[in-house]
């Protein structure tokens, strides 16, 4: 019925020894990063209409999957923010760490929407919680049915500037960090600040690593902002108490999160493989791995920072006084710099090679130019991330003397 | 350090009360579905240089994937093409039939790819099988690292016509047909008739019942190519014995798998709720599912399709003689016509509310209309359905005195 080549839109079919077949498509995707504080009083109506691809109407229902820790302490607030606009809700409260981010707790969401009987395309998920809550969430989404729309509330700081407002969701599984996954958005992604409040000084430094991230590798203004503001703003957990705190705060978040989805959005599948954002996150994957549950993700993540500054430091991208700035800032924040996974050379290694095969073939590794630059480089080696280890961890100890309580070696 | 409205490709910021992003972007998708008989002869080179997105090069080495019973009849001669080719392959022989098409099954291959260490950029895993095996393998390699390509052998007929040439991947869960899955093309899809010849009948009848969709929703010429030469081809297995069956053979595997491919193309997400290629699958899979393992999957759409047929002729839409021809070809395909589960009028009430839930709140119900055309309903009753029952009941008990021997009711 079908001889020589065919072009019909978007399928090609050429007839050699049998037919063969081409199927080309794109497929569109949107979706939305909304800030409003407070989004759980009464009178604030941006989970209902804030979003327009998301309309939340009187009389509804929907799938609220939260943390627990969450739902302990504002879990009374958000049912009677639902119930005031007459939104039937079924809670799922989960516990959502990094020890338990593994398919388990996706079947459990899972079985919450087959109980819940959901209606994939008008009831999105409605997840509430921090990064590993939010992946878990919108991992099961992603899949129940081929894709079911969610909506993320991000609770903690890491959640607002950095898993919330990207593509990926994901668990672990056996050793492999986010090992499982997938891209896709939520629908709309809601950020409310005034959650922060409750939220210890050791999560809220765990965000500021990111966004310290995004300030090394883009902005050398807002790497200023935080070495000028950010500890007073961290130990207002971003509350605004003052005005000046306040405009620091507003300022931090909306730049690291436009600067995030600045480099995100040309590349929302990876399929580029020099990603900056991907600074701090080529050994930390192993650092947190090998370390849990002791170090938070943006633990791992600083201290792959550190060491990489301390790289760029070694080949002269980064002036001492640089290296000094940014070991300081990490300090101010809170932040370790040095990790005893460190301390083994084969580990790293291990990562590096690691990455190699993950970025096809290449180390593709950016490292820091300066404060606010950034570029790639393929050509690391065990001897050098040795000594870049050592230099840190003279770095480290040397801090140790004139440094704040918290944090600094380890977590 | 932002205000008013910015635009950069793909990303708007509004500043309201707060800064709000919508992040807009577009991914490609290509695939390809290539057509060689006999693709293990070492003499054909099909595998390693007929699609050009997936090459394979002697000193490459793949994990493949395979039925445990493809294995038993193909797998030597498999391994020996490799190893004719210089490719070495890490082989994972899997169970794959509906019953263990569950997450554990995925975990299998995870576990495979962990232990392969493989490069998920250039090292594709290699999926042999039937589309339980292809849905299981498609679904961990679009899982792994969010996003491992893979290639697809199909060794059944439902595989080489459907579930091979299409994007969606899952598994089922609970009592959820494929409830779990994502959209993930193979990269390429290679059809090899050859590995038909050890097929039992039943599962190339079973083929059969895709191919009879595609002719009853769009092909009349197909319908009587299948009327015609479709039993002879059955008896011999699409092996082309005489250079008619050949041609036969040929017609009615290409003119199937091109009207798939032209309704797929427009619609690879399925964001289109009416699709003629959900034609018998409305009821099938609260059919299949509640009668497993007793069906196949197209028996339960075959089934499905009588059933439509039925509720077409007391419409109106079918005459009766369109009727019995198609109510034949279908036992002449050795297919069933009925299944006691369709007795259980409250099965059906609750397949039919489930696809109002699935199609966005209408039933959005292809019917067909005479012979290769159709259109969607949207107004099918729980009366209509218990009298199209009766009518095919009717229609299946009087077959039962002239059809052959062995299908007709149930399987």
């Amino acid at each position: 019925m079908h001889s020589g080549t065919q072009f019909t839109q978007g399928l090609r079919l050429a007839m050699d020894n049998g037919p063969a077949w081409t199927v080309e498509a794109v497929r569109q995707v949107r979706y939305h990063v909304v800030s409003s504080d407070h989004l759980f009083s009464p009178d604030n109506t941006t989970l209902l209409t804030g979003c327009p691809d998301a309309p939340l109407r009187a009389g509804e229902r929907r799938l609220v999957v939260i943390d627990e820790n969450v739902d302990a302490l504002y879990g009374a607030r958000i049912r009677a923010f639902f119930a005031h606009h007459d939104i039937a809700v079924t809670v799922l409260a989960l516990r959502a760490d990094e020890t338990v981010k593994q398919f388990d707790a996706v079947s459990r969401v899972v079985d919450a929407m087959n109980d819940f009987g959901i209606d994939r395309r008008r009831e999105p998920v409605i997840a509430i919680g921090g990064g590993v809550l939010t992946d878990i969430v919108g991992f099961a989404a992603s899949l129940y049915r081929r894709g079911t729309p969610y909506i993320r509330i991000p609770t903690t700081l890491i959640g607002l500037v950095d898993a919330g407002v990207g593509v990926k969701t994901g668990v672990n599984y056996d050793t492999g960090k986010n090992r499982l996954g997938t891209y896709a958005a939520a629908t709309a992604t809601f950020l409310d600040r005034s959650f922060l409040r409750s939220l210890d000084l050791r999560h809220i430094s765990n965000g500021l690593a990111e966004i310290l991230k995004m300030a090394l590798i883009r902005s050398e203004e807002l790497f200023e902002l935080l070495e000028r503001s950010g500890p007073a703003v961290r130990a207002d957990r971003f509350q605004g108490s003052t005005g000046e705190l306040a405009r620091a705060a507003d300022a931090i978040v909306a730049e690291s999160i436009h600067l995030m989805l600045e480099e995100l959005q040309p590349n929302l599948w990876e399929s580029a493989l020099e990603r900056c954002v991907d600074y701090g996150h080529t050994f930390s994957p192993t650092i947190e791995m090998h370390a849990l549950p002791e170090l938070l993700h943006g633990e791992a993540v600083v201290i792959d920072m550190a060491l990489t500054t301390a790289l760029g430091a070694l080949r002269g991208d980064v002036s001492q006084g640089q290296a000094d700035r940014i070991f300081s800032v990490i300090r101010a924040l809170g932040l370790p710099l040095w990790n005893e996974v460190l301390e083994d050379p084969s580990l790293l290694e291990a990562a590096l090679r690691d990455t190699v095969r993950h970025r096809d073939g290449r180390q593709r590794l950016p490292l820091p130019v300066g404060i606010g630059r950034h570029r790639f480089v393929n050509d690391v080696d065990p001897a050098e991330l040795r000594a870049a280890a050592q230099l840190l961890r003279g770095r480290a100890q040397g801090a140790t003397q004139d440094a704040p309580a918290e944090a600094l070696v380890g977590a």
